[in-house]
């Protein structure tokens, strides 16, 4: 149950689960929510850290309740959920979300792709196939009007966040001929639990590519491109950056026509007029200039016939719970930016 | 078996085991016995990574051998070891090289404190007591005569080892009425397998306090002091810095009697005239100053009657496996720097 | 001119000048002020970087505002102003804008000390000596009601903020016989133009004691103890944490009589029960628990006799740009956390 | 004059002077002569800090030399030095020492670009044309036989030297239809004297690209690609990491023709058996893995028919002053590695 304490303006627009509370994407979701000021935190779960103060566990995001264990099945009067949990773990639980009639937003892959052929080669069986075809692609520069209608948001990578935003309007033009996305994330976009591999002596003062046979968000990206009639051949290799919060993708695309920097400023600058989280940057986009915020910043040049895009987000804002909240707004009806700036 | 390819001059003085080379400190250990002109790295084992190449699991220490399994009744020809085991797990290893011979550094605390109840209320019952009397101190500062005739050495914690250069020349002086000692280390003074609480994401842009409830390091510290004339009462908080490799002690004294800044400089010179690894600074060390050294870095001043002393030092070379190849060569005669340079 | 979109609830309270808005506590002061509810930014202003938009300075803070040069002379309705210049500049400007009846919160040290002799010791000659009579010392939790009736609010350095705090309950129980303040700030509390001294290849895996001859911040902490009752005499020295913005004191007090830890937790509890920045940790605090936000951190125990405080603030937030925005409310009588949150 | 403890073994095989030694790479060659077992340390100059002991500079190194001002006219008798001076203001020094016959290894950009007319639309009027045909790119895993016999040697950038080596055998094979070059490198490769641009604050959290623009860095990979055989175009994008030493570049290579990984593999081996200090690793490197060495660290390989090539150095070591040293062995007949490892 609430904290009688939670700052709310009238009565909440939607009372919220957050499932899956103790991960880095679900503490911050559950902030998000707590400090919304239309939406009311009814219950933050976890799976191991059940009966623990979430204020104990993250000091920094108070937000003063006691983690519970999740029973879907049970009658709770949730109206959404945010659903943090593995990939694989999540579809059983969204599904009994669900069935009760609870608008979901999985942060998990579960509900992402939408070939279950390519699910199945990135991740095994999918748990709740039945689902796929109701689930909307959570990213709502893309998707917004079906996202308002949905039930079950499946909200995107980290990466694919940052990746197709950047080339976004590039693709939608067909003007992708080939790209290159050299992407670079800080650590907390890997999770808690990561052991000796992401202890603080092996990432600091170290720079290292990874998932260099192959990273899942690979399918993500060039499903979304080819949905706005890009390229669905890419290269994508990220890297690990001794950072704690933070994304930067360079992205460089052989252009399928020669195009001048003002045509790409044009382009872009019509794509992301009206977008409240996109901001185009006269300079390349720092991480540092998007922390702790749901802003994607872009910046995109024409060199020697290539065209670079780089946009920088917050991995766990605009990569994770932060773009969750505003898939949620939109569901909800709410404005958009509510409880996100 | 050692690869074929480790640089020695001539017969090596010692052929030398690592135990527990998969640790950081006991990894440093190895490398350091493979780079050393005189000593032959005949094994490093390890208890869950046997199998793996050494430079595999550290890339940057490039010892090219593979990890094995400690057998310690095995005749294998070992002259001297170092043991870089867990607290507890150790003393049976060091009984068991003992018993044959070999000639040990232990990096545990298992032969640390000479008072068995003071050992008893820190870490429980002792595993090895019989092998306490033989067993000397291992700060070379302080016991360099017993060290070169000594069979097994209990080399130092970090911050014993910090804070005891530090205050010896007050200490032995009779000039310490109380002591306060601030300390700070980086990370990898805190092993691996910490887990979350070692997650990069946990340490980064961090600084907390720990162990503010008794720290195993205090004991040793007020022994040590004692042994030199010193208080055995004082008051030590460890906190942990958000870098990987440094130390630093700061150390609060209301000394017995006035003393001047000048009588200080000359107590601190007398006493570390003729130390290869300790050096007096005419400004307050920084660890990057010690970083990847053997070096202690000491800066000792006076401020309205009280006396303070600052010493840095690499948590893993002074604080750990840089002072057992200082030991080592004490021990087998060799120069007391070789190897460390 | 305030540009249209700041977003604001209604008329606000007061048009605001922020004075030295380039600095990274000026900066930050700005954004408060920008987001504040009830405060309208008038104008930013800065002395190198006049014609600069103060989003391209500090993207991270969004204020879309071009900075100004400042002529406080100039009538300009401000009713109130935060003044971010250096120690020596800031009078003066102070002075200006006093005389024109603007409120003012100054974060230089130039009203923080209220005994002439001390001032002159270690900053030189005053520049607006007849002013000091009227200034306030802006820590609310010690002096809230003479800062709602103040015209000038000296708001106090980052140490003193988070040493005071952490030891009034002890000064003003007349328990402390004599404290030792070990404190531990990131880079950001050194302010810009540090050069190579504060370059990132300087600090970065470094940590290192400075000021040991005496820091400005000493004589402020005394003079604070002392009108709490406590001891006008202590040893404080700072060392440079690498990372940004974060501070931690930890404070050894040798108390005037034995005292349980209960007894401390009663103490510290009644002072700080109604205090809206105030958090009693029940483990000892980290700097990020508090970054971002205007809250004082504070853990206290007792250990083998001595007492220890343990306190973190974010250095620009509770140790500057945030306790002068919580000043200007209490001047203002406005809600003490209005703008804050 | 050389302080007397330099270590040396025996007669030294070279007097040597290191100008600009007050700079990173100027410091760390000054500290790989006083350490090289057959240089010796004649003279480290500086143009600003004359007068400084080096060890109070760069405690770290340990170089017990005062700097001096440097008088390339006088007759020193030196018979090697090491030039560490900013591009423009090396070439008139190198042309003094010239004169007087010494070999010069040069770190600036001044000698590295062979077409005059590049050189100028890069950096201006080249201050010593006449030197530039005598000059030696001083990459000895590409020219070796001509540095041997080079009196003036153009040390390569941090950039160039990694790409190149990454690429080198995909170039020499006609592999190369078309390559992006992602780099990042960490803070010191842009030297001292940043001022605010590289503040700890400003990089700290941070990762940014930069020189989007144009980099110098990539007229000179073009020149050494095209001599090898492979493209004049290339796409090169430097990015700031908060790290302080270490650089990783990300080479995306579209192939001239379909290339399998075993190919790479056989290509890359056979190119560097020889090579002491390039390492083809099993694992993308990370920069950790080179940290403080001279090794460049090559993973390749091949995915959806493109070819990736990563490679690691440390930007002070084997991209600049390592690298110096190796030039010098060379020139001077001693074995390569001497007094790097």
């Amino acid at each position: 149950m609430s904290d009688p304490t939670q700052p709310l303006d009238g009565d909440p627009a939607a009372r919220v689960l957050v499932a899956g509370a103790s991960g880095f994407a679900g503490a911050l979701a559950a902030r998000l929510v707590w400090t919304h000021p239309r939406l009311e935190l009814v219950a933050a779960t976890a799976r191991a850290e059940a009966g623990t103060r979430l204020d104990r566990l993250y000091p920094r995001h108070r937000v003063p309740l006691t983690l519970t264990e999740l029973e879907p099945s049970a009658e709770e009067g949730w109206d959404a959920a945010i659903v943090a949990y593995p990939h694989g773990a999540s579809a059983p639980v969204v599904a009994a979300l669900r069935e009760r009639g609870v608008k979901v937003v999985d942060l998990s892959a579960d509900f992402r792709l939408r070939d279950l052929d390519t699910y199945r080669s990135w991740y095994g069986e999918p748990g709740a196939p039945d689902l796929l075809p109701e689930a909307v692609y959570g990213l709502p520069e893309l998707y917004r009007d079906r996202i308002a209608e949905a039930g079950l948001v499946a909200n995107p990578g980290c990466y694919p966040t940052a990746a197709v935003l950047a080339l976004a309007p590039l693709a939608a033009a067909g003007l992708i001929e080939d790209v290159v996305i050299d992407a670079k994330s800080g650590v907390s976009g890997a999770g808690r639990g990561g052991g000796d591999r992401l202890s603080f002596v092996t990432v600091d003062e170290n720079f290292t590519p990874y998932g260099t046979d192959g990273h899942r968000h690979e399918p993500e990206i060039a499903q979304e491109l080819a949905a706005l009639g890009g390229p669905a051949e890419l290269t994508f290799v990220p890297h690990l950056l001794p950072l704690d919060q933070g994304e930067l993708v360079s992205c460089y695309v052989r252009p399928s026509r020669e195009v001048a920097e003002d045509e790409l400023g044009e382009l872009y600058r019509e794509r992301f007029a009206d977008e409240p989280f996109v901001e185009l940057a006269e300079e390349a986009p720092g991480v540092r200039d998007v922390r702790d915020t749901n802003v994607c910043r872009i910046h995109v040049i024409e060199r020697g016939g290539r065209v670079i895009a780089f946009a920088a987000i917050d991995n766990l804002w605009k990569g994770a719970a932060g773009q969750a909240i505003q898939n949620l707004n939109v569901m909800l009806g709410l404005p958009e930016a509510e409880g996100l700036s």
